[in-house]
């Protein structure tokens, strides 16, 4: 089940959020940041926030916001991340798959990941079964924990008929 | 002559600024910001806003920051605007080229522009003979004013030797 993240669900998945970010293996955030510049980042700063929930645990959660301002703001961009122990289980395609419909009623034209880890071959082959492609590669762009710097893919997929 | 922009610097160049984004040709940001709001955008977000003064007039300013937290914070993200009756005489040149170096002194790797709008052909030629490569082409990623939605290019120029 989806539903619209709390600062109480925020708490209950910091856990697994500091992990992600300080693995520095997937996303280009500050490791070091507190839960409440986390909160901020991933629930504040973004245009909404979901979990998703089963059985009453919260699995996974993504934002979604505009990816730029004025004429560039019918792009959107998300991010997801999913509970160690729910890995493999399909729910960042679920969650992806669900945010597009959000995207959609939101008034978003299209979706784009600004940063996928090159390294990070689970999400890109997944995004790509999802219809995302590839616009982009930025040179050395991730500094990961154990490969060191990496390059990070643009990715985008058209939400309408164009 | 460069030196780092004032608040008294930045409300003699509102007027560009406003310009800058109201024709909605080149930035993706809100056309609708008030001056405040720019400021904000220009000079606090940033780590560091320029301008660039001839003759005691403010010709164009630029600002660097990183382009991304964490494992991307090696790799800064610059913006440049010139004076409308200034433009054609190499200011965003001088203005790019001082860019670097002072991305080069602030410890960063790389310089990535994320959003040069495809029409915008003065910027695109001037990025490449400064040494800047095309590395991703978002489809229709800016609402142009005149033209509709034509596609962003992502630039990227390393700064150090790899």
């Amino acid at each position: 089940m989806f539903r619209e993240m709390t600062r109480d669900d925020f708490e209950l998945f910091w856990p697994t959020f500091s992990r992600v970010i300080m693995a520095e293996e997937t996303y280009a955030f500050d490791p070091n940041m507190t839960l409440e510049q986390s909160f901020d980042v991933w629930c504040k700063v973004p245009l909404k926030t979901f979990v998703f929930v089963e059985h009453g645990v919260i699995l996974g959660s993504f934002y979604i916001k505009a990816n730029a301002a004025g004429p560039g703001s019918h792009i959107c961009n998300c991010g997801y991340m999913v509970l160690e122990s729910a890995r493999g289980k399909g729910i960042a395609r679920s969650m992806c798959e669900y945010s597009q419909k959000v995207a959609i009623d939101l008034g978003f034209d299209a979706m784009q990941f600004n940063s996928v880890v090159s390294t990070n071959t689970i999400a890109v082959t997944l995004w790509e079964s999802l219809g995302f492609a590839i616009v982009g590669t930025i040179p050395r762009a991730y500094n990961h924990s154990r490969l060191g710097y990496v390059d990070s893919l643009v990715m985008y997929k058209s939400l309408v008929e164009v």
